[in-house]
Formats: structure tokens, sequence, C-alpha cells
């Protein structure tokens, strides 16, 4: 019936897969490599034409923390170079540009700032509480498991400005709303990625390097060195553990065997495969509760890089509902070759937008660069890139996995963790006497050219108030807050009209512009 | 290659798919149906066997307003009966059990019956703002769909005990928690099965009757009509529309041509297809975001029905955190033959029950019942059934598919209505020119035999203010009122210790016992 036996049948050529494949060949053993499109890499896109040289249309950016990655680029010699940074960040807000230095944005209004700084400080202390191999095993798991990350900031922020910042942060990070996802899930996602700094930041952050020649490339060597063993366009429909092996079908009408498989895609792809014996109960049910995020990658390119010029260094942070970008960052080659920006058309607004032609996006991205430069030249681009994410079978959407609420909790126990390939190949390695179980879970050391920097926080950031500890603080007292809170509250219960509300609320009005309108409590539902 | 041509294939035998082929046979044209499992019925499950005579262990309950299913049935001689509720039903809640008449347990707490009186009566007003057809176009469509239901009961509740049950409402209708669902889906379920009375009520409401012989018969009797145009374990995995038709494959390896295909399953099954040409960005992602309920449906069979002479009915409604069913009926026959109560292990209950064996589900319920019931006879079943929805591979779940937040706004507009399966058949023959547009849509005329008799409101339930509107209104006034929030919010953002919080609110607490302690916000969040 078919010669396709091997040791270990892997499905899914993205890195995981790629390097769980890896792992296994130099173990001595004889994996397959079951890819269902026409390329590997998975989430990394590497496209090569003319225009660009070489972009990368999927994920991209490393840094710090990310040794595993960083290990296999070094021994395949693809070398790293830094985001350009040099000059000014710009944060675009309210239809003005404020040109910052730093990682996030400052805040000049004093109560936004506390708020701002209480904010990721206390995102950061709860992310301590969580276990990162098992967040279910948080003391608060079942409690924050409840709760979206909209909930939270509504909690948290006092400050329109912070909560609106926060919105921007979940967006950029996860592709995802606030709204969407469970605030367990969310601060465990950050504090696996070393906390609310290294995410965000570029210099000693997520974004701080990318691949000379392209993120693909790690997979493209991995699937050079495996050679035959890697089959492209075998997309699995099928997995038979019901005699001594098991057996795997493809769309190609091809059926491999092998002792075990390792199925190294995101956990709701399982659901493209139909299973004998099927799933147990909570697996099956996880797999239809773990959906990926909404992202479009865009790239205009420029005759030449004009914002450097203006003393911009090309990171854009947009806080505007009617832009189509949030964030950009310098895509201009490491020789100064090919200028570019990047942009990410993120979450609500990659669905929103999706239904747009080509042509329109690009407009609507050069007029938003337009006015955050404040510059002609950005509303002239040479080239246009793009990629939606949503659009891809075999991916769902982009960057990244989230966890619905109640996912992690009741749920994600059934789930894998970071690094999953390699760890799947020493599972099958350890059970067939290979390597010992204490050799499964392996700690990677750091990557000397990367170090992970400590993230210093001033004497301030660490102790100043948040702003109702600051209200607590002075002489307003709580008497004041008090009266405020009540204002709010009674004014959100129907229980005084908008006025009286307003007149309690303005007596401390004059220690808050519209920037950071007191709100303890989300605006009123409305219900008619 | 295939002699396998038909002009449509549908894809599902559950009651949608089996009725849209139909209506084409009935049309003179010729379609499949494609079923992966051994049998028809999908989520409809009746087993028979010598214990039971037969037993429904999937979907059974129709009432009122079900006129399609009713239509069908009547066609088929299949009869219907009515669920016993001539005795008295019972509320367990804290421990003990208080039996009653009527749709819901009555509250005798006046604070907690205001409350409730208000919750329905506010659920019911929200879900008249909501289009059936088009829940997206609601007013408030957007800010709906980003809270949950648990945010929208914790806005709206004032009491515990309010809000205990709100929760098992939720838990009963969609086998879900109220964290977990969008409240604009869930008003919208609520207002399309007719409001809160009619979706909970057995006696002119959702669990009125049953099949006599079971629900799984309106669907075999359709496949007997359909004769050989229904293929049982066909499961299909590829469809392929880059030709002119449509090429269907089956796992065991049948190839199906077409003009059309309906895909007659929940949206998220789809995943088990591979598509090509791949479906369009927001319908795939839309596919990741609609998961389906959890739910263990267990019965439990004795040598009488003991609960009659103790002047029960058998219908339970149970709340306690340790007891493994939510809701129970009666589920004796219809002539008084094999004695038997129906419970439902509801949401995350079934999570958390799915890995205990089936004997120690069947002491654990039995045990519940013999408290509830106050009986050891509850302790000595002659038999037991149970199906846990969740290791279905082809329903992913029971009862329904259910939105979490963001999916019906921003993407069920890819997504289908109620009874799509006659409807989608329909659009085909306006497509093949057999009927004209006008007659895609049609509404269906009211089952004689099961009238929707109206729920008639009193006049009190009608006008009786809510908690805070009788504060109001009373003289306890605003300024109490404001004082008892604000101590609350202090309290909640840290302003105060517990202490004084306390203090100031029990200055209303002559009016509240432990069951409707005020709570207007959620528990404060602990952050350590």
């Amino acid at each position: 019936m078919t010669e396709n036996k091997y040791d270990v049948i892997v499905i899914g050529g993205g890195i995981s897969g790629l390097s769980a494949a890896k792992l296994l060949v130099e173990s001595g053993l004889s994996p397959v490599v079951l890819e269902a499109r026409d390329r590997v890499g998975g989430r990394t896109f590497t496209v090569r034409n003319k225009e660009t040289q070489w972009v990368d249309l999927g994920g991209a950016y490393i840094g710090p923390t990310q040794n595993r990655i960083l290990r296999l680029a070094r021994e395949f010699g693809v070398r790293t170079y830094k985001v350009n940074e040099k000059e000014n960040l710009v944060h675009y807000v309210k239809g003005k540009s404020y040109p910052f230095k730093g990682s996030f944005p400052p805040m000049w209004n004093p109560f936004a700032y506390l708020d701002y700084n209480n904010l990721w400080r206390t995102m950061d202390q709860m992310g301590m509480e969580i276990p990162v191999e098992a967040p279910w095993r948080a003391p608060h798991a079942e409690e924050w498991d409840k709760i979206t990350m909209k909930e939270l900031f509504d909690k948290l922020c006092w400050t329109r400005a912070a909560r609106q910042f926060a919105t921007l942060f979940v967006n950029v990070n996860v592709t995802s709303e606030p709204h969407e996802v469970s605030a367990l899930w969310f601060l465990w996602y950050v504090k696996q990625c070393g906390g609310t700094m290294r995410i965000f930041s570029t210099t000693n952050g997520g974004q701080e390097r990318k691949f000379v020649g392209g993120s693909s490339q790690i997979s493209e060597r991995m699937a050079d060195m495996l050679g035959s063993r890697v089959k492209l366009q075998r997309a699995v429909y099928s997995i038979d553990q019901s005699g001594s092996g098991v057996v795997v079908k493809t769309l190609n009408e091809e059926t491999y065997e092998a002792k075990c498989v390792i199925i190294a895609t995101a956990p709701a792809l399982n659901l493209k495969i139909h299973f004998n014996p099927p799933l147990p109960p909570l697996r099956n049910q996880l797999i239809h509760r773990v959906p990926t995020g909404s992202v479009i990658k865009c790239m205009i390119y420029y005759r030449e890089n004009f914002w450097r010029k203006k003393g911009y260094c090309g990171t854009m942070v947009i806080e505007e509902e009617e832009a189509a970008i949030g964030l950009t960052l310098d895509d201009t080659k490491p020789d100064g070759a090919v200028p570019a920006i990047m942009g990410f058309i993120l979450a609500r607004k990659a669905r929103k937008l999706a239904d747009l032609t080509k042509e329109e996006r690009k407009r609507k991205i050069c007029e938003i660069y337009s006015r955050v430069l404040g510059s002609d030249e950005a509303l002239h681009p040479v080239h246009y890139e793009e990629k939606n994410w949503g659009e891809e079978e075999y991916s769902g959407g982009c960057y990244t996995v989230y966890f619905p609420l109640a996912s992690s909790h009741s749920l994600a126990r059934c789930s894998a963790s970071r690094w999953a390939g390699e760890r799947a190949a020493r599972e099958i390695l350890c059970k067939m006497g290979h390597i010992t179980k204490s050799e499964v879970w392996q700690d990677e050391p750091e990557c000397q050219e990367v170090p992970a920097l400590p993230f210093t926080t001033t004497f301030w950031e660490r102790n100043l108030p948040s702003v109702p500890g600051f209200l607590k603080l002075t002489g307003l007292s709580s008497l004041l807050a008090v009266a405020m809170a009540a204002g709010v509250v009674a004014y959100k219960r129907g229980l005084v009209p908008r006025a009286k509300a307003l007149l309690c609320a303005t007596s401390l009005s004059w220690a808050f512009d519209q920037d950071c309108s007191l709100s303890p409590a989300p605006a009123p539902l409305r219900i008619t």
C-alpha cells in the first residue's frame, strides 16, 4: 500500500515542526515533515522580488530572550540587524504628532502619568503571580480567566488616555481586542515575553532585530538540511491510530506510516484533521476555543527614507480610530537600501478593512503616514506589499493564538507550551530510550550577541502612587474622592441626573483636562 | 473517475441537511446527503434498548413557536407528548428545597424579587432592540458585543440571589458560562426563542413537549424518504470548486460531483474540510470563533416515579456549586412506563466532571437527587444512560454554537440564520430558476396543536421598580443610596478599608438579608 514508512511523522513545516524533525534526525531517527503549503516557514513568510530585494510578510522581529531561534539562526549563519531607532519615535494622538525617545510614549498630564505608570506596574506584578509553564496554577487563575482585558483596564485605569493606550497595547501585542482576550491569558503572554517593557520595546525588546535576508531563511535552511524528508503540499486530513502505529493521509492521496506523530500546528488547526480514535472531550472542545489574531502586515516603499531626514526613526505609535495602522517600524534594509515603512492593520481594523482593495488600503495607509510625519512625500510610494493573514487556511490568522475567556483556566491543560516542537521531539526520544526524562525540558542558554539587558525602573516609577492612591495621599483626601465616586456611580445607576453627577464630579475637575477625564468605571451601559 | 454525480451535495445528515435535501427532491432535483457518522440526526440522538425502550440523549424538547420541526413531525406522523409538570417543581438553593408552580422559582425576599423582576424585564427589553435576522444591526450591537453576560449581570443585578440564578439561566439555556458569551449574542438567542419566559418554561415554553418515540425519528423518516441518497460514514474532508462544479471527497475515498454544495453543519465544523479555493478571510476567521457549548445529558432510571408520589413533577432547578446537575425534567414515558429523570451537567461542570467514570457521575447525580427530593429511593436507580457531547468530533459540543465577544458584531454577517437548511435549498432552487427570489425566505405558519399562548405579565411585573429605582422612590432617597454606593466604590478602589465601607453600607442593611447582599458592582478584583 505504501513505502512511506518513518519513525516519526511531523505535521507542519513551520519553525516548530522543522526544528523537531531536525532534532530527531540529529538523534539518528527518521522523521518526515508534511507541510500543507507549497513552502516551509508557516507564519514566517519571506518574499523575494526586485522591488523589495526581500520582505518579511509574516513574523520578522526578534530580540533578547528569544534564544532558541537565535541559536538556530547562528547555526545556519543567518545574521541579525537592528531595526532603526536612532532618531525620534513619534506618538500620534488626537490629531497631533509628539516625538519621543524610549519604549513607551510619555504622558505629560500628571494624572495620566500616574495612571499609566500604575497600569504597567500592576500588569507586571500580576504577571509575576502566573507560572510560565502552568498559568492555570496562578493563585487567581480562575478569577482572572473570567474577565477580559477590557474589564481589567476598566478597573485599573482612571484616565481615558491610559485606557486608550492600553487598548493599542493589546492590539499591537496579540492582534486582538481587549474585550476578546482572557486577562489571565494576556498577562501570561506578556509575562512569558519578559514583561510590558520587553514586549513593547524595540531596543532591548521584542522588536530589536530582524534577520538579514528574511526570517524564512531559518526554516529554509532546516528544510535544506532535511532534504527529501520535507514534503510540501501535503495537507493532512486524517490520522488513524487504531492499529499499532500511526497512519496519516494527505490531500494528494498519499499515505504515511510511523510509530509516532507530532502535530506542529496551531491547536485550532487540529480541526483540519479527522481523528481515529477521536480526541478526548476536553481537547475536542479546546480546539474550538483558541482562535488566532487578525492582522494585515503592510509595507510601503519610498524613493528615500524622508522620515529620517525629518528626525524620525520610522516608529509611529498611532492612536486614532480612523487610522488604518496602529504601529509602524522602519523597514529599510540594513545597508540603507530599499527605504520602507512596515505597518500593522490590527484586530478590529484588519476585519473592517479586509474587504477594501489592495489599492484602497495602500492609499489609506499613505494618508495617515503623511499626517503623522507631516510630509507629502508619504503620499508617493514606489511600491506596496501586504499580507492579510486572516485568509490563510493553514494559519487561521496571525501573529498568535489567543485564549478567550475560560479557555486558559479550564482547558489549557490540554494545550502546549513554548517551543513545543523541540520538546515534543525530545519526548519521543525519551520514549524510545535515546534520552532520559530529565532531558526533555531544556533551558536555553542566552545568546551572547543579543543579551537581555535589565530594564531599569526609576525610584518614581516604582513608588509613585496610582491615581486613587494619590487622591488618598493629598489633602483632597478620601472625602472628596468618595463624593466624586458617588457622583459617578449614582449617575451610572441612574439615581441622579447627569447634571447632578457632573456638578459633583466637577469639584475635582481643576485637576483633569479632557485627556484624563476621571472615570473609575466603564461608560454606563445604555439600556433604552 | 466517479459516477457519483448529483445536482446538489448536502454535507451533514442532521435535521437541517436532511430537510434541505427533502425540499430539493420534492422540487425535482437530485441531491445526495453525506453524513460523517454511522447514523442520521446530528445533535438529536435517540437510542433504543430494553432498559429504556427509547431515550433521547441529544436534543429532545420542543414547544410553541418551533413550528418548522412540528410541521415535519406532523408530516411523518410523529406525535408529541407533554413533559410532566402536574405536580410541584422544586427549587434547591442553599441546601433547601422549595416547591413551586410556574416557570421561574419565586423569590420571597422583596429586594431579590424586585431585582429578579427587573432582570427578566430588562433582558426582554434589550432583546426587543435586536433584529432576529440581523443582530449586528441592533442600535447597541457594537457595545453589547464587547461585554459578556457576566458583565451585564454585574451591572443589572443588585442581589446575589438574582446574579446566581442568572448564571444558571445562561448555563441551562446555552450550556456555557455567562463570562463566555457575548451579551449581544445571548440576548439575541433568548429573543429569537421567544423571550426569557418562553425559553425557560416547560408549559407554554421550550420544554413543553417531546416526541413519542424520540426526536431522531424526524431525521430517520426523512432519511427513509431520501433512500439511497443518504450516505452514512462519509466524512467530507475536501471541497474543490476550482472547476466548473463542485468536487467533494470523503474519508472512505469516494468522490462526489455536483453543481452546488450545501454545508449543513455547525459553522466551526467547516474546519474539518480543506477548501479550494480557500474561504474568504472573514469566514476563515469566524469559524475559529464559534465554539459549541459543553453538556453531559444524564438519564437516571428508577423502579417507580417516587417523586410524583411526594408531590414533585420531576423538575428540579438546582443551585449549588457542588451539585453535578443544574436542571432536571421528568423523563417517564407518556404512558407512565420507564420512570426516569433527565438531568443536565452544564458548562463548567461538564468540563470538570468529564474525567470521572460513568459510575462516579451516576453516583454524584443520585446523591443530589436524593437531597433535593428528600428521598433515599433516589439512591437506587435501576439503569443509567449518559452522553457527553464534548466527545463528538462531528458536533464539537451541544446544544448549540455560541458566540464569544466580538464575533456576533464583526463576524456574524458571514454566518447563517435559523432553519438555514431549507433556506439554502430554496436559494439553490431560486438560482436554478425553480422559484422566485421572494420565495426564498418563508415564514412558517403556526402549528395548530402547539399554539404559542401569550405570557401574561401582571401590572406589578410591568411596573415594579428595580432595586435602585426603589431606593430612589422611598424615603431612603438618593442621599443614602449615594452614600451606600460611595462606600462600595471607595472600598473597591481601596480608598477606605473594608470596615469603613461596611459601616457605610450597613446603614441600609436592615433591608437586606445575606441572600440579597447589595453589590452594585462585581466583587473587587484581588490584586496582591
